[in-house]
């Protein structure tokens, strides 16, 4: 392994020594050619993502050593940054320094922005055991949702996501044809599909979608091991927009950078939940920065539920509040 | 043939006899199974479209026989409707009767709410030969696209949307890779797609639609003479709405009757279009309804550009107030 140098900062900079910082499935988009216009990692490059921190040398008048803030610098020991690219992590805001490494605007900004949810509304979520499905259907059901339901990839995921994170039903997308199943558990049809996977579930909840519904397009976990397009998996397979116009149906790619401007909006409606217990974050540590990239292929396999956080090591664990594992 | 009697008016309905109704190729979706969920005919319906007529009977205060009416209820010589279902041609409004029949507010709702047509834009809209597709372009360019895109069926019909209907430039859709073709005309990509086809139109789109760029889902010419999902021309037809995440893409199916609130705003706008012939009304006539079931099958096979009218036989071809062929 190629050691970097501390890096020191210049007018203006802060540097920050990691805590904690969150793989993030999607980046496996960026570390091939997947076959989608999307940025290209290169050796060297850090893998991208939310990371937690505390200032240890500051030129910025805004951050002092000490004061822990967040960021999106990535898989790193040590970042120097901008101030523009810091926040502060204040728990009068959000309650657990976690939760600043939560795809919570992700979450919310795909239901109540791009996926226009009402009370009532009928939600399908796939990869509902997933850090941004869990969080979602959660949401959703906070927000008023008339039903919600999941999918995942495994009979334990399915009774994670009914159990521990409170869906109405949810079912396992790898048992069986999606459409069967999906409308099996709703016979009415759907109002909102939150699309974490694409694919052969994209395609049943395009079909399934009632008359003026929405599909938040938001990840590809149904490829992002490589690209699939024109893969068959049989008829439900097909996307068919056919339906897009016989139901009048809107479908919109979602990119969270997009929704910064209602991230005060979001947290300030989810900080609340997450404060009274309501609004559970899914979690699993793993210690040790050398531990990433194995953790990244567990997650990648499917190895865990909702946000795998690697604890850079050399941190004191008190200085971490890390909320406690469900598990 | 089966004739129907003469119908009466009961209270509040009145009597209107056709002189001018619509072929619309979409009508086709609802003459078998298409796959789709979609109303279908049954032997003895009247098949849907738009249609203008003259008041024979009325016992509504706001119909005197002698008027000049349109409604939505299609291939007949008499239709008896409720007064609610009729809307007065205005010449003050749009300055051709025949405008009435033209599918404005289809293409006007399809590029500025739909579509969210910004000036600048460029534009590529399928089936630009046809009603819809001709208007779209249009009014596209009347609303300040910077680059108006037309595909079309055939050279003749090509030279037709670039000559004619003044797009910017065209290709034939069956003449190499839509991907390559489009690509071409379009090398800084398209911010808004009219669909007419679907298929490989679309699925080319959706590869080079910028970020932010909308797709608007409005006509499937592509599978009108049935189903065929899942019909493969290679790569390009295969549609990766991985692009819609990547470029953060909304695709809306689009369907007229939503959009009624608008119509008056859309009217307003394209009345003076027409009147200062700035914008174009390309139809062709068609004489005597016993013509009509063969004119469409010729329609489905493309044999026409823009709208299909049929004359029915038997009315004054003064009353018809017919606006001069082009070609």
């Amino acid at each position: 392994m190629e050691l970097a140098e501390v890096p020191t900062a210049r007018p203006g900079q802060v540097v920050v020594r990691t805590t904690l910082f969150a793989l993030d499935a999607a980046a496996r988009l960026f570390l091939g050619d997947v076959g989608l216009p999307l940025p290209r990692l290169a050796p060297g490059d850090v893998v991208p993502g939310a990371a937690l921190g505390e200032v240890v040398a500051s030129t910025d008048p805004d951050f002092a050593v000490g004061d822990e803030v967040c960021h999106q610098l990535g898989w790193r020991e040590f970042a120097v940054a901008d101030a523009a690219a810091l926040r502060r992590v204040d728990t009068a805001v959000l309650p657990s320094p976690t939760a600043y490494l939560a795809p919570l605007l992700t979450a919310w900004a795909g239901l109540v922005v791009a996926g226009e949810l009402r009370p009532g509304d009928t939600v399908f979520v796939s990869g509902a055991a997933g850090a941004v499905g869990g969080l979602a259907g959660q949401i959703a059901r906070l927000r008023g949702a008339g039903r919600v339901i999941g999918s995942a990839g495994s009979p334990a995921k399915v009774a994670h996501v009914t159990g521990t994170l409170g869906f109405d039903a949810a079912f396992d997308h790898r048992d069986g044809p999606v459409l069967e199943r999906l409308g099996a558990l709703a016979p009415d049809g759907i109002d909102v599909y939150f699309d974490n996977t694409g694919g052969a579930q994209l395609a049943a909840a395009v079909r399934l979608l009632r008359p003026h519904g929405r599909a938040v397009l938001c990840g590809l976990l149904d490829r992002q091991n490589g690209p699939r397009p024109g893969r068959a998996d049989g008829e439900e397979a097909t996307l068919d927009l056919g339906y897009a116009i016989a139901n009048r149906l809107t479908l919109r790619g979602l990119r969270t950078a997009d929704f910064a401007d209602r991230r005060a909006e979001a947290e300030q409606e989810i900080g609340p939940w997450l404060a009274a217990g309501r609004l559970r974050l899914d979690e699993t540590i793993v210690d040790g920065i050398e531990n990433a990239p194995h953790a990244f292929v567990d997650l990648l396999r499917g190895a865990f539920t909702g946000r795998v956080l690697v604890r850079v090591v050399g941190q004191p664990d008190d200085k971490a509040d890390l909320s406690p594992r469900d598990e």
